[in-house]
């Protein structure tokens, strides 16, 4: 006992992923629950644009082999002696990190994602208190600390819980501290698997929603999935029509765009978030701020604590993303298929069939 | 009568400003007060970038001859028949705009320098509800609209108060709208005619004060005037050390900086305020702002109310401004020295040598 570990089915990266070195069915191993922790029967995890940023090396260094995978909805198969918060057979999720400092003040205020000493420990590509690398989803089981499993509320199903737990909470998170609710103007750019949970939330909280779309051509969907209002980027007239309209837009979308163009969609005081991470940085005019107090502004996925209202929220006003459940064995194509933008709209993998 | 106009002596740009261009010594006409309206004896005239930047034409289309000034300080001489917030002998200021639409929700809102129907009618260099081009405060005498016109607190000297009109309303209002106070970190980039003031009104808000210069020539000034630290920003090491150190940076430098340096010194949800107008766009890495849930934003000078309110808050807290007191001849020989950064920390014109 103590250093016993159980091996697991996986997929794993053992490369910079690519045609040639696609993801591959392994095994690893998980460490036995210690006090604190339990030991999750993973049932689906969501493909996220992270996965396939990370793995591609794109950002940063990877240790390989690696396990990708932050979208995890499970069971409880076993719990700690000091487990007090879930019991075995309890259905519960993991986010982005798996662990955190604990102590520094961003942590104590339970914004843990923004831990400074030195980082949240993530999910995957991370290093474990037990100095081992962590790796995520894409395998049968994880062993994780009781404080950083979510509780996934009943109502919700396990497949479409999975992306809640980080496009849900990467969308719900800027809504809610920006103030998004009635009487406020939203915008969301980009309907892909972050953007549609964004309309879907935003409308939630009770505010008026417009999709920015390069085309009109998922328009049908915006508008069933609760935008009031749909444009197409690339005609000119919509950043004339459009002036000054916005409380809040949330940029889903990692391509440079022109930034004094968007943000001169804002109103007085409005704010423009970057959740995406495009590769140059954006160069932005600084009169594009000035006139109209603007901000340019960025948010990381969200804490504990916020991540568990936004499960409770999505369950109460019945939120969900719209999935595509997919057996392990078709991870490459969904990867290949994301980077032609062609999901709608997020990738979920049953775990059953690893 | 209707019809009639005061000529006065003024200095104009009659020509993009420069060594064989100087502003000259000419006069304009002012016309006659109307109804709303009072005129003003110009005692002062603070000098700011801002003049010298549209002067040379680098801000847009300059219509000459052009008088420059939006730092007015002075005495009511005379009031039309429906004024009724002033009187004759009272000490008055102007800022940077003397009308605007008043109907817009901006202007309804009491922040008409964000005036979109179309825009606020600057002090100079704009074109006011009569259809003539504004002219500014190096000049005897102004005619404007009582809505526009501030109120001076007798305990503030008229000389020291012109350049609380622009640079004083330019730092009050972000300090003020992003709660610069108690327990709150503020740095000032730039220890010029903005960032002198930035540093004494975010002292006398009774925040934490530092100022971030490129070099340490002017560090006994800036604790002497409320800062209780003062770093060199040519020293790598004060980007090392001071990470994550503040909630608020107001920048008043318009070159261009590294964003991503100056986005590392802020703390979780920490602000960044452009105040000047670097004439390239800023080149920001999303990262920069994501990790930390961070903003870069920007403010223009502050409305009337707000003016008033900073007026007020300066006579109370005692803050004025450090200046240097010209004759109108020597204008064109103070441009200069500001190119060279060589004023501590305000040139104001004494208007009676006109």
């Amino acid at each position: 006992m103590g250093d016993m570990t159980t091996t697991v089915n996986a997929y794993a990266a053992t490369a910079a992923w690519g045609a040639d070195a696609p993801l591959t069915k392994t095994t690893i191993e998980r460490r036995d629950v210690g006090p604190n922790e339990v030991s999750i029967d993973i049932k689906f995890a969501g493909i996220c644009h992270s996965d396939l940023h990370t793995v591609s090396g794109e950002w940063g260094k990877v240790k390989y082999p690696m396990v990708p995978g932050h979208e995890i909805a499970g069971i409880v198969t076993e719990v700690g002696s000091d487990v007090t918060k879930y019991a075995v057979g309890d259905r519960v999720g993991v986010g982005c990190f798996v662990d955190s400092c604990r102590e520094c003040e961003y942590c104590q205020a339970g914004e843990e994602q923004y831990c400074n000493n030195p980082g949240m420990i993530g999910t995957y590509n991370g290093v474990g208190r037990d100095g081992q690398p962590t790796q995520g989803g894409y395998s049968d089981a994880i062993v994780v600390d009781e404080n950083y499993v979510l509780r996934i509320p009943d109502s919700i199903e396990l497949d479409k819980a999975a992306p809640l737990l980080c496009a849900g909470i990467t969308t719900y998170s800027p809504l809610h501290h920006w103030g998004a609710g009635p009487g406020k103007r939203v915008a969301v750019i980009g309907l892909g698997g972050l953007g549609h949970l964004g309309v879907k939330i935003a409308k939630a909280m009770g505010a008026e929603v417009a999709v920015l779309s390069q085309s009109l051509k998922k328009m049908e969907d915006g508008l069933r999935l609760g935008a009031s209002e749909y444009y197409a980027t690339s005609d000119p007239d919509t950043f004339k029509k459009l002036r000054g309209s916005f409380d809040l837009i949330l940029n889903t979308v990692s391509a440079n765009l022109d930034m004094a163009d968007y943000l001169g969609l804002l109103k007085l005081d409005g704010t423009l978030v970057e959740l995406g991470m495009p590769e140059n940085p954006m160069p932005v005019p600084a009169g594009a701020l000035i006139f109209g107090r603007k901000s340019l502004s960025g948010s990381l996925i969200g804490g504990i604590r916020e991540t568990q209202e936004m499960l409770d929220f999505c369950a109460e006003h019945d939120v969900t993303p719209e999935i595509e459940v997919i057996e392990a064995s078709y991870v490459n194509e969904a990867y290949q298929r994301m980077l032609a933008s062609d999901v709608r709209y997020r990738f979920v993998i049953d775990n059953s069939t690893l």
